[in-house]
Order: C-alpha cells, then structure tokens, then sequence
C-alpha cells in the first residue's frame, strides 16, 4: 500500500540486528519503492549512517537522522539493557514513538530488551496486562497468525482471552480478513481436554460480548492445515511450535537435497523440477514473513529476524505500515472495552 | 531380533483401531515372520478372529486366542471405559500381562482408556506418580525419542526428571544407544530461560547419582536436528510439537505434490526423480515409527495409531519385544532406585 497517508515518519533502531545497518537501511530503500511516500527517522551511529546512504539517495532524502551513541548486544540481558541503555539506538527508537515523533518502530535487535523497553516506554494498552508476540505461518489455505510467540512462559485464561482480541485485530489489518477464525491450541478437539487455563478462556471466548468468530480448539496440525486464521496459545507453546515447524522443514529440505544428488537422473529430474521447487521454496521462505509485532503495547514496536536480509527487514516495515494503516490498537481498545462491559466481568470475576 | 527369547506371548488387543481385527492380525502375521519364534495371545471376538485367521495358517498355528465379548470404542470417556469396559478386549488383554500370561501388550485402540486401563491394571513403578508416552522421532542424525507425548498435561520437575531416566532406558532399549544425550525442551538454552519446572528438573538432572548423558535445555528447532537423543517436556508441549511436526510435513508434501504437477517439465523431473522423492517418503513415513510405549508402568503397554495398517502395527509389536528383550522396567526401576538414594532425595525436599 502506499504509506503517503502515515502522518508520521517510521523509526527504525539501524543497529539491531547481525548485519545492521546495511541491511537496515538496504530494507528501507526497497520500502520504499514499496510504500512511496514513507518516512524514516534512523537512529544510530551517524557517520556509519551517513556512509551507507551515500549508495541510496532515495532513502537519503526520505530519511532524517538521529544520532545515538550506544547500541544494545544481541546478548545483553533485558534487565541491564533497559538500565544501561537509554542512550541506545533502541531506547531512543522505541521512545520518539512514545513521543508522537514517528507511528511505529522496526528493530532487529535483542527481542527480550526490545520487549522490556517496549514495555517500560510505551506502556501497555488499558486492560492488558502481558503484551504478545505475534507472527505469521504459512498455511494450506494461505497464512494464518499465531501468538504469543514467547514473550510470555505462562499465560493464564485473561491473557488467553486478551491474545485472542489482539490477534482478531492483527488479522484483520495483516491478512486483510474481515471475520478471522480464532482457535485455541490444546491437545484435543474436545471440550473437556487440555489445561485449565485454556478451558478457561474458551468459556471467556464463547461468552465475549465483541463479535469474534471463535472456531474452539485446535491441534498442532491444525496450524499448517489453516484450520483457523488466528493461533492463541501461551509464548512457551507457541515458541516450540514455531521452532519445532522450523526445524521440521529443515529436515525435509535436507532429505530433499540429499535425494535429489543421489544419481545422476535423480540430478536431471531435480533440475527439470528445478522451477517448480523454487515455488516450494519460495513459499516456506520465511523471510515474507518476517515482521513479528509486539501485540498490547501503546504504541507499535515491530521486530525483525536478528539475521535478516534487505528484503526481509523491508517485510518488516510493511508489517509496520499495514498496523499503522489499519489502526490496530484503536481496534484493540475498542475490543477489549467492550469486553470489559459489566456481563464479561462478572465471569471473570468468578472464575477468579 | 528373534523372540524366541521371549518366555511368554505378546498380549494383542485385536478390537481395537480402525481396521481392526485384520490389520492387527496381519500386522502380527508380519511379525511373526520378522521375529520367529513369537507367540500372541489375541484378544477379541472368536468368531471374528477365526474368520480372518483362516488365511493366515502360520498365525494361527502361534496364537491363542482369548474371547472377548465388547469393545471399548475410540470416543468412549476413559473414565467410563474403566468402569464399564471390563469384558472388553482392551481390559482382559492388559490384565493378562498383570496375571503373567503375556510380557506385553499393544493395542490400537483409545488411548486414553488404554492408559487408564494401563495405570489401574498394571500399577505405576515404584517412585514414578506419572507414567509418560514416549516416542520416535526422526531427525537429521536418525532418531529421537521424545517424552511426554501427551499423557499428561501439566507436569512438575521431579516428573521432568523421571521422564529423563525412562527416555534414557528407552532410547537404550529401542534406538540401541550406550549412552544417550538427554535435553530439556525449552524456549531457549541460556540456564536462566524457561518455565520453573523445567530449571527445576534441570537441577534434578545436574545432581542426579544415576550416570545420565544430560546435555542441558534444547529448542524446538533441535528434535529436528538431532542435537539430542531423548527430549524430555511435558504432555501437552510434547503432543503440540508433535502434532505440528506432523502437519509441518503434510504442508510441504502438498506444496511438492502441486509443484510436481504444475508444468508437462516439472512432471517428467518428478518422475525421473521418483525413486529419489520414495526415499525422502520412507525416511517422513510414521509407519515406520509407528508404537508409543507408556513408561512408567508396572508391566508394558505399546500403543499403536489407531489407523495403522498391517506394516504400521507389526512395528508397533516390534517395539513391544524389544522392550521385553531388554528389560526395560528392570532398567527403569534400577535406575530410579539410585535417583532415591539419599543425597537427591535431599534435593527434591528442599524444592518442595
């Protein structure tokens, strides 16, 4: 979409992340091209900058710089990076949103500092009490959102609820859906399987006064078949199941290499299916999906692939523009005022 | 491995699964011819089993079979199976391994009645209040085995740790290892991430006087990898990872499928690399892998998909006479013995 409609400026941290700022700024110029009429405020390391964008006038003239003299290590505790580090490229980024200076921040720095900042500077939206990472998985039908992806270890059946909500709004504004399907990830299709929590927050889905299309539970294979377009699950779950798929898909490719250099025909069909497999492999690509946002913070902090490329970062500044566009936590505060009306509160009340 | 070592029969529940009685009666036909020397007693309607025996006189001529007259269905409430289900194919076949008539059972019927049936049958091993569902995983280096998959939902540090000593006499039993590589799954390998219960179990392992091969907390990225031997997690994480595994590898053989099909080219090159694409087949095929044993038990269940088909089911009572054949339980309850001597007993107290 063209982002000539943001009021503001996008702030992207130009030191988060392995190859940064290249990459950074490299994504920034193809977002560009993508988005014409968007704006950045860089912050980092102004002479390092001013050097890359030597090689790109377009995002020169777009971009305004803001100089920072530290940058938070893709190691660092979040702990000591929020007490050390307020004068970083990620605090400064995180806070000019705060400060009405740019609608949304990209980094691909340190999730865990980026989180806690997020946290500490933005503040969370009325009502929720722990933020969630969202992302997306291709799906049978297309791609599907899932959270929380790990900001979270345990999750009880309000955050659950409030996952739900936030993911209903992503997929809305992301996958362009208007009506998603939400399903709870359990070890069950059956009502009375699974943990407590997550029966919990099926009685708050299914009671809800917002108008979500809540399908029930879901299993684990049930996120590739795109049985639902919203995953609610707690960020321990939703963590391994990323990564379990991840390295699933890495297997296959290996089995998938090593067969097809195993004699010389399996090499010829392999090169005569050679377009065909780079469709499969475009598809599993998950630099598309790069852009996880940082769900229920007052304010918008998108987070990049610490190993990410131009192209990658560049999806996660469309991610940025499409939530900034579509609004999305005017519509999550809507939602969950409505479900804070006085029917809701009373389950919760006593579920309490 | 020939069971002719095998001083009693293997107990088959011959009811139970979607093809059943014929699958479990060739699957048992099939191994009677891996493993000579092995004897059945089968469970399960007279009539019916004669009728399918029939035609397979070598079967015949090594089972007895032991009439039964009802069946626990797929969708029976485990609770209720336990109270009504006592004449059933299900209930006699493990009793008879409680009664000493057979080393084991399989069954591919519910699991959870199985396993209700399995716990107020057979009894726990001494030290152990949960039994898990352990099983095969394959990975880059060849297989996993990965615990628990599902029999529980919630579990604490102390059953964290007995998962490790069951999946280590596992993966010594069936994948033939000396001395297995065992990681905690978790949200990342750094000591201070995770959940409680799994640092708990972490410092279980780390002080353990039982010579275990711990190689610390693993992601879900590695079961794929190979990066340990035995993964050890909780029930509901252990069957999410599973199960989005499974649909992980059921989207790219789509997305091949399609690619395949997509040009007169892309079609010559799949056929021409047809034997190439069987082997990456074989290596995905779950048949193969087919068998989950629930550990912990005072005698042994293995439980076999539901779905299975002569092939599938045969693995699944190979599985069943290696663990007889090398002493599973013995070795479990050796090594639980040691884990209760009194410097680890001190530990669980103090984390009580």
């Amino acid at each position: 979409m063209p982002a000539g409609k943001l009021q503001l400026p996008i702030a992207l941290d130009a030191m988060g992340g392995d190859n940064a700022p290249a990459c950074v700024l490299e994504g920034a110029a193809l977002a560009l091209v993508r988005h014409p009429g968007v704006r950045f405020l860089l912050f980092g390391n102004r002479p390092m900058l001013e050097s890359v964008l030597k090689t790109l006038p377009a995002l020169r003239a777009a971009s305004e710089i803001v100089h920072t003299d530290s940058v938070i290590a893709g190691d660092d505790k979040p702990s000591i990076a929020v007490r050390r580090g307020r004068d970083s490229s990620m605090w400064l980024s995180i806070q000019s949103v705060k400060d009405g200076k740019a609608c949304a921040i990209v980094s691909g720095g340190n999730t865990g500092a980026l989180m806690a900042m997020s946290k500490i500077i933005m503040r969370t939206l009325p009502g929720i009490s722990r933020p969630a990472i969202a992302a997306l998985f291709p799906t049978l039908r297309g791609e599907c959102v899932m959270l929380d992806m790990g900001a979270n270890v345990e999750s009880d059946a309000s955050d659950l609820y409030n996952f739900s909500i936030m993911g209903d709004a992503f997929a809305r504004a992301v996958l362009g859906l208007s009506k998603p399907k939400i399903g709870l990830l359990n070890v069950g299709s059956e009502e009375l399987k699974g943990r407590e929590e997550i029966k919990g927050a099926a009685a708050l889905l299914k009671a809800s006064p917002v108008n979500l299309n809540y399908y029930g539970f879901i299993e684990g294979n049930d996120i590739a078949m795109g049985t639902v377009d919203v995953v609610v699950t707690d960020g321990f779950t939703g963590n391994v199941a990323l990564k379990t798929a991840e390295g699933t898909a890495r297997l296959i490719r290996t089995y998938l290499r090593d067969a097809f250099s195993s004699s010389p025909i399996a090499k010829a069909g392999g090169l005569m299916a050679s377009g065909a497999m780079r469709a499969v492999k475009d598809k599993l690509d998950d630099r598309k999906r790069n852009g996880a946002m940082f769900l229920g913070l007052n304010g918008i902090t998108v987070k990049s692939h610490g190993g990410a490329d131009a192209y990658s970062f560049c999806n996660a500044i469309s991610v940025a523009i499409e939530l900034v566009a579509h609004h999305i936590n005017e519509r999550i505060t809507q939602e969950l005022k409505i479900s804070q009306s006085p029917p809701l509160l009373t389950i919760v009340r006593e579920n309490d």
